[in-house]
């Protein structure tokens, strides 16, 4: 047990009412007069989130962005953030003012308000964002998988986690993999869509296989992902080959900020024509039955688990 | 200028919708379905806010305590909250968390979510709490005063700077002071029941004379205040005597989480009779003119400012 899973446990026993689903989901639902507000909040920290020598706009677009995937994941409409600051320095605040007003702007966000305070001495910047939107009806949590549903993925996963290789020189890559590290973009409008033909949604933070591992076990069910399967890009494709060492870097790597989401086999047909209509790729990935656990499929045959699933911090709604 | 009011100028520019009222109230105030929703974040970071040695359950009071203060301070009854964490060490996070449960149960709170970070090497734990609360019609501003109101303030004014005092060793005085400075008890109902009383309303925070001084500045108006008017607490008489002297430490000490509110004269009965029945004091300590700036009388006679008014930090809406 980790520190963090330690505090996780203690905070899990006292969020008990259902609005803050145990402290396991992406974000709280909350009902208010008539409406599900969704409410979430995440942290970056320098040297841990991100890198001292990060663009401050970038990280700016990064805080807003890890956040509205929360809310994506929700289904949910953002409304506004509240921001918390920690001062680094004159000119990195003005940078960072001017990336959060372009990523709000981007994003037809609200700034609501905030709080700003000084570290003074201890190197680095802690910032914290809280994200509110509002949800339709549907909100999927991550536990709602039925056995036999497909798991399925939005996007093209691995890229951020190649452009973070790229950025330490340890991987030649197109500059295309490092604006998905550093600019993610959040799946809002296929969030709000896919909400309602879903049993289950999660955005991938930690990694794909550490994420869907966590669909499975909310779920009490066991999944089965076909590497071959994988969606990848042609910048990934480029920087890394197609081989299963390849497609276990991506689906361990992290940062894709894409919507992993369960459907029965029906729903097959209209979650292709809604991939069509909003020009983003949902792609069918593996599938899940009863019993527990993660395993994996290369090209049909079993093919063992990698070691490390993906990143094992507390996931992000976890305080 | 200092950093953070060059930040905030900078935050201000971009928060243009009324909904975040110019960053410069104690709280958002958003409207969700037909319900008002008011937003507040706070942080505290340690050795800024709260001492090294302070015990970590009274730290997470404190940190709930000063974001509901602003819950109450725009009339609304507050829901739930969102916790950001630096993990600090496993005895002091079990106590943090022990006291947070006690705090919540205290408040009807949910805890709705949250993240959790490590910042490892470095000293201090940086804590940030998100409040979300439902408001009723009435969700007073700082500035909506009127020339000729009186100004108000709840409860007594000094105590927890007082209460500080004697922590440190400065001060021979009770165990309420203290209390005072650690577990400050947010007006909530007084804030709910005031609300639609009253013409602007905000919390004493920074200190009565500054914040005061901001009501009277964001309304356009001048504002002077009766020294011999502000209500002392016997704990406070006790330590401190009763002249001028105290009674300007009293004003500009901060930490109060009093309401400050203005109100029409012809309300003052009202007033009254509600304190009465809530058993809080609610006392009139000032009036509002046309013009400019915070002027002080004591026992009737026009007195000098001090040179401090109180803590000059941004205030804590302003991210």
């Amino acid at each position: 047990m980790s520190a963090e899973s330690d505090f996780h446990a203690l905070m899990a026993r006292i969020a008990r009412d259902p609005a803050a689903r145990s402290l396991a989901d992406d974000a709280a639902v909350l009902a208010v007069g008539g409406e599900r507000l969704v409410l979430t909040k995440d942290m970056l920290v320098e040297g841990v989130h991100f890198l001292p020598d990060d663009p401050p706009g970038d990280v700016a677009w990064k805080l807003v962005a890890v956040n509205l995937s929360d809310v994506a994941a929700k289904g949910a409409r953002p409304l506004g953030v509240l921001l918390g600051y920690s001062l680094r320095g004159a000119a990195w605040d003005r940078a960072f003012a001017e990336g959060l007003a372009s990523c709000l702007d981007a994003f037809g966000l609200l700034l609501l308000g905030g709080d700003t305070v000084s570290l003074s001495a201890r190197g680095g910047a802690v910032l914290s964002l809280t994200a509110i939107g509002a949800a339709g009806a549907a909100t999927p949590a991550r536990d709602g998988v039925q056995p036999g549903d497909q798991l399925w993925v939005s996007g093209s996963i691995g890229d951020a986690g190649a452009g973070l290789a790229v950025l330490r020189g340890e991987l030649q890559g197109g500059e295309a993999l490092v604006r998905r590290y550093r600019n993610p973009r959040p799946r809002l409008e296929a969030g709000q869509r896919l909400a309602p033909l879903v049993t289950a949604m999660m955005d991938v933070s930690d990694g794909l296989l550490i994420d869907a591992g966590r669909m499975a076990a909310a779920s009490g069910l066991a999944v089965q992902i076909e590497l071959a399967s994988l969606p990848l890009s042609e910048a990934f494709l480029a920087a890394l080959g197609d081989d299963r060492a390849a497609r276990i870097r991506a689906a361990t790597a992290g940062d894709d900020y894409e919507l992993l989401f369960a459907a029965p086999h029906q729903r097959a047909t209209q979650l292709l024509g809604l991939s069509q209509e909003l020009g983003v790729a949902l792609t069918p990935i593996g599938a899940f039955a009863t019993g527990a656990g993660l395993s994996l499929t290369y090209e049909g045959a079993p093919t063992a688990l990698p070691e490390r699933l993906g990143y094992e911090h507390a996931p992000q709604t976890q305080p």
